[in-house]
């Protein structure tokens, strides 16, 4: 029956349908045995690291030697027990160089060469976003563990069936959500964690990127909120520690007037927006595309007990007084590159850790796709006027419409823990930390549970 | 028939009925001559002190010694050509002392014998608010400019009226919204003015009080938009330099549990406003009834060319170095009046200014009523969840219903311009110096016009 | 004997010759009775406030209608129980606009009307430098109090006579050492005294004018240790709390170089001091006669348990943020009267306590006898290149020559605790407090023990 | 004759003596021939990299595997065209752990196995103080170039040997004098260096360690002067871009009050220095032993058209408000590892470059050898309570008493340009990149010409 009722239900949804109907296939094809050992999915030796000797190397693949995966190949030589042993880029010179400069003894033009290279344990992902969620699932397919810059992908759909690909396939995936380990963020986060400053009660976040980007960028871009505010709306939900109820958001074009003709909130260089959080918790985002004195990132936590706050980064300590201003000796740093250098070497070393350690992952799949979903949720709410719930857009992925909806919502096919509630959580399979939290076999019981509450 | 047709519109008109009826009456007692210098409205020696020696001496009455009465009687004795030479107060012994420090004259215990004191010009109203609209009235009344603390009044109608008391009478009124006085606020204002940092894309405010106010303040108080942060709501349009289109707000509470019974905005200790501008600018405030470190009060305006931004007020530099913190030697100023004790003084100073050489002076009444209105909007918004408009709330003190509202609107008893727009503007009668600058007998021509419109 | 032994001291004495003779000759004249009530010394009123009804009045004057001596007037103004009566300036219709706006009775171009004022009790001397020790002289004849703004006198023996000559009067004295009073320097004085950063070990001062003076003012002014360094010399010791024991001064020309062939310190617009205190404490002040960005005055104590550091004074907190710079919106103050515009007011409203309330004055002749000593102690040092002890700038007050000053320290004429010792102190009577701290007549008795050591 | 004529000098030599005698000797061994790429001095490889192809690899070994040697390590293994290949420490199991980290092919417990590895070209000496020198000098003996940390040795004469030995054999000495490295100490001399505040007039430091020593590094460490201020006064240099003159020096104890039985300079914790530049330039420099809020690093310079200033440096941007303080979130750095870590990075990789390209180092042995001097004079100041000049102990190298001094000034058997000066640079051979700037053969005949001299 199982089969008929998914390919029923396949019509019915329109982005859950791959990974149930694969995941339902594959039960089909196990014979309904447990995933063990010898599965494709336990191809790496990594998850036997921590019963064997604690010098066990990690050896990793590179794909894309752009700037960032040049950082990113450069903080894995930094990471005990990790060996970076080979590299991908197109154009095939920067890869030779970039494997010449680190010592990598391998460097390819294919990026499928870094992903089925048998004595890769990890795939760093590089390349340009529209490659990543393929990628992703490529290499979930390969069994091999996955470090992506952010996004995941640009459709939510893509997003959630890149993350499954991780989950089912039981590897771990981390997202390129650097932001939260950049020293100054990391602090309010801590502070906010070790209640510092008490309950939290309002988050503030400003961001600005030095100028606008041009317009064939933002044309098809997805708009302010998906390819600029994300980092923010991500932020907030970090620092308030919870997960976001509604948010309602407003944009407006003050710098290139060209862009105003553009659909949704691409129109936009500037954007507001209230985000609610459990407990009454308040986040007021301000973004903007245009800051002429340089990239500037802020953050403040006023808490039932005091406020926690950062200012913007500079290069040096340095002031300068002269007979007409008297101020920073330097500007700020320009971009996002050079602002937060270090935490993507951070981020990278932590990513590294969990795999020698194989200790859940830092930024999971789920953070990439609740951080999509509220740029989706600002998209409308900028769009509608009115405040808009995340469930909303959660709900957007099971229903075609609100009626497909509520008839999934009661259908007996699912387990009720798997009926949408709105939750980002609920489209998606456990993660592979959270396999193993649960025990040997979870994901197999999972299914089980799944088929008897047919 | 026009004191008919004024009789039935009065039925129809809640809180414009008072001085229409009157105004109205006036006309018909004055046989339609001009409102010239022997009037009643002209009994003030100041409209002649320009035509007179520059020395011409303004004689000033307090009303109110307590804290804020005190600051501003010690004003007084500091700008040139003003002498205060009486102070009243319920308790006449603080009067007495007040007298005798700054060496004024004469004491009561009686505001009225301050208000109709034939030697006084104009009236300092430092007493409580709920006596504030009664006593711009008397003053008014008695041809004497007002100076009153904010808020002008707690309700709408009364706030128009008190307002249009004073217009009718041709004398000044000036409101005390101390911040925009402070020095730094007040810098800000003047980068945006002269476009120092571009045209403005985002101003954003945030405003805590030290500690909540006990439940017996807050209860009846009007709520936390209008007790708190109705003095941001109009540092956002001071600072924006334009009258505001809508707004969003919404509140929580953290601190004080007991006040989450109280109805409307009482409820909340903590809120967020967006308040949208013309041109897209947008405005973000964020308000706080408990900040443990001390008031906090700041604001930033990006534009398009820049930043600038305000910090919190320290009462010295020093800064002290231990070894568990490193920091501010003292704590930020503890509330508004050390805060903004040098402002108090300026604004003071810069009314006895435009009393002295008849100019206009820096903060209408409008502004006060805007600001109130903006409040009332914000109110709303959050109980309603949704954006409010400024017109709503205007069009409320015309009708009683929307049915009215647009009977009204189409009355042929108005001239065109003072049917309502939605402007807090058309409520009011034309400000003492607009009169003025429209030239000898505007007041009577604007009535005489409007009389020509039936 | 007593008066011919004077005569005889008077050829060995250059300096204490006057106080000397005019005291003792005043012993004789008063038939060595006390110095009682009934005495010149004890015309004002002052002294009996303490046993009347506290809301005695102190009825005060004002010489010099300057910037500086209307900032003093509007004090006087504000400082309860204190009313000035009469003002003096040379143009009188300065003094006359002066008290008009100040309500003050009386106004004089003659400033010996002042301070022969029956009404009079306390004298401000805001006049220029050459006249201050002759009109502290006369108010001291007079019986008056004296604030006199900084400096006494440019003389030692001057200054020594001026202070001595209010001492020997009973009158107080306080020298306008304003930046004592400065909100930032009275707090590290603050932390300093109540150990907040354990015991000093170094303090360190900074201070620059805006830009140098006129060749015509620097030549003949004294040099930049008297007449600049001077504050920061006094504010070291202010700071140390104690009593400093030597100085080493270096200086050089960077600006104007016209004023290099001027003699002494006059010829440097940058100096250096080490100043040497008991227990090791070491103070560093660097001078400068230029600072393209403003006048720029910064203290720093470092204790055996932290450091307390003023920054800079700006007139507001706002920053800005420019395609080309981000720092504060405005410049620092320009100058001292800007800067310690509230300073100035503070220390005047301190010395009408001190007299209304007949309590010691915060800034005694003292203080400012020592700050010269010191300047003249770094003239010496930066000349010859060496350590210079204030003991030997003291010596020189009493003595042409080492011989004399052996001589005077081993003459019988003296009691012990009159020969020099090298302290400022020695050089003085007591002070008009420290008579009343040593009970009724005791400067009676201090000469009655001067005599009978003979 | 010259050899004869050396072993007379080297009698009245006390420290050129070493080199001079094997100077002269490896002229005549050399029968004056030109020192050419056949020689041992022109063993590396290095030398014909900039004929060659620019990707000519760098090899390089480190001496040392503490905590500042794997600081090195690290960097290395950043820099372009340098490798890793050997590393040594006396325990080596550290060695042995450093090269697995960094993928190092060889480790040895034997500092001389490095220095003799014929594939080795530069060697980083992070070996403890004591042995600088020794290994400096074995180094240089074995045609390798040097990068030695701070300092050359504690000793003046020894230091002069270690630098001699370095320059006649042609290779390179950097010292890590890693603060000029420091991104804010940086920008302070390049500030300078551009004139960005005009011509120099004040350099102004603060250095303080976090808290004392224990008693047994003070005995015997040398002295305040030589153990710690020497950081600032060879930053006072880089900053004033110039030779210094002379100083002024005092010192005091505050904390630990068991060294003040110690000699000289041993027995202060707090230290302040005045040092005179050319033109007038004044540097003020003051260290103390103890800063309880952590290790605080500060420069300004002030100059004739403007101030530049760096603060101490904190790990992140956050600031806290809290009940009873404001200030930053977390405590500066705690001590040079941790505040100066990049300018380690920094200062390896600076000295690869100019290894990859022949370039002069940016800190050479002269830098480290006028230091030390500066060190010594501030010493002899502090005992001798007066100014002394750098060249006092310039000429102490020379002489063992002032009328041998005076005879080797007089001497014929030195060129004009080699007699005692003053100046440290005197007491030098040319460095390699001067002898490459004079053209081929230029020790050559710096030796020919200094025996064609006598």
């Amino acid at each position: 029956m199982m089969i008929k009722e998914c390919q029923k239900q396949c019509v019915m949804m329109m982005n859950l349908k791959a990974f149930l109907c694969a995941a339902a296939a594959l039960q089909v094809a196990n014979g309904f045995t447990a995933v063990g050992p010898s599965s494709p999915l336990r191809q790496s030796a990594l998850f036997m690291t921590t019963e064997e000797a604690p010098t066990k190397e990690i050896k990793v693949g590179v794909i894309g030697c752009g700037r960032i995966g040049l950082v990113h190949l450069e903080a894995t030589t930094k990471a005990p027990g990790v060996t970076p042993i080979i590299v991908s880029n197109p154009t095939v010179s920067k890869a030779e160089a970039a494997a010449k400069q680190y010592n990598v003894k391998k460097f390819t033009n294919d990026a499928m060469e870094v992903i089925e290279d048998p004595e890769v344990d990890a795939v760093w992902i590089c390349s340009p976003s529209q490659y990543h969620a393929e990628q992703i699932k490529a290499a979930a397919a390969n069994g091999k563990h996955v470090f992506c810059e952010k996004p995941i992908a640009t459709d939510l759909g893509e997003t959630v069936e890149a993350i499954n690909a991780c989950n089912e396939a039981g590897v771990k995936l981390m997202i390129g959500l650097q932001r939260r380990f950049d020293q100054n963020f990391k602090r309010v986060q801590e502070a906010v964690q070790k209640k510092e400053v008490g309950e939290p009660i309002m988050v503030k976040l400003c961001s600005r990127d030095p100028s606008p980007p041009p317009f064939s960028y933002v044309e098809g871009g997805g708009g302010i909120f998906a390819d600029m505010a994300v980092h923010d709306l991500d932020m907030s939900r970090f620092l308030a520690g919870d997960d976001p109820i509604d948010i309602l958001a407003i944009g407006s074009c003050h710098i290139d007037k060209s862009i105003e003709k553009l659909p949704g909130s691409e129109k936009f260089d500037t954007a507001s927006c209230l985000v609610r959080y459990p407990n009454g918790v308040q986040a007021m985002i301000d973004v903007c595309r245009q800051s002429s004195f340089g990239y500037d990132q802020r953050a403040e936590v006023l808490g039932t007990q005091g406020m926690i706050q950062t200012d913007n980064v500079y290069p040096n300590t340095a002031k300068i007084y002269k007979n007409d201003f008297t101020g920073n000796a330097d500007m700020p740093y320009d971009f996002f590159l050079s602002r937060y250098n270090e935490a993507y070497v951070t981020e990278t070393i932590a990513f590294c850790e969990s795999l020698v350690n194989d200790t859940p992952v830092p930024c999971t799949g789920e953070d990439g796709l609740v951080a999509l979903i509220m740029a989706l949720a600002a998209d409308k709410s900028a769009e509608e006027n009115r405040w808009v719930s995340f469930r909303e857009i959660v709900e957007q992925v099971y229903c075609a419409s609100p009626t497909e909806c509520e008839l999934l919502a009661t259908s007996e096919v699912f387990p009720d823990g798997f009926k949408p509630t709105g939750k980002a959580a609920d489209l998606l399979l456990p993660r592979e930390d959270q396999q193993k939290g649960e025990g040997a076999g979870s994901l197999q019981r999972w299914w089980s549970n799944m088929v008897k509450s047919d």
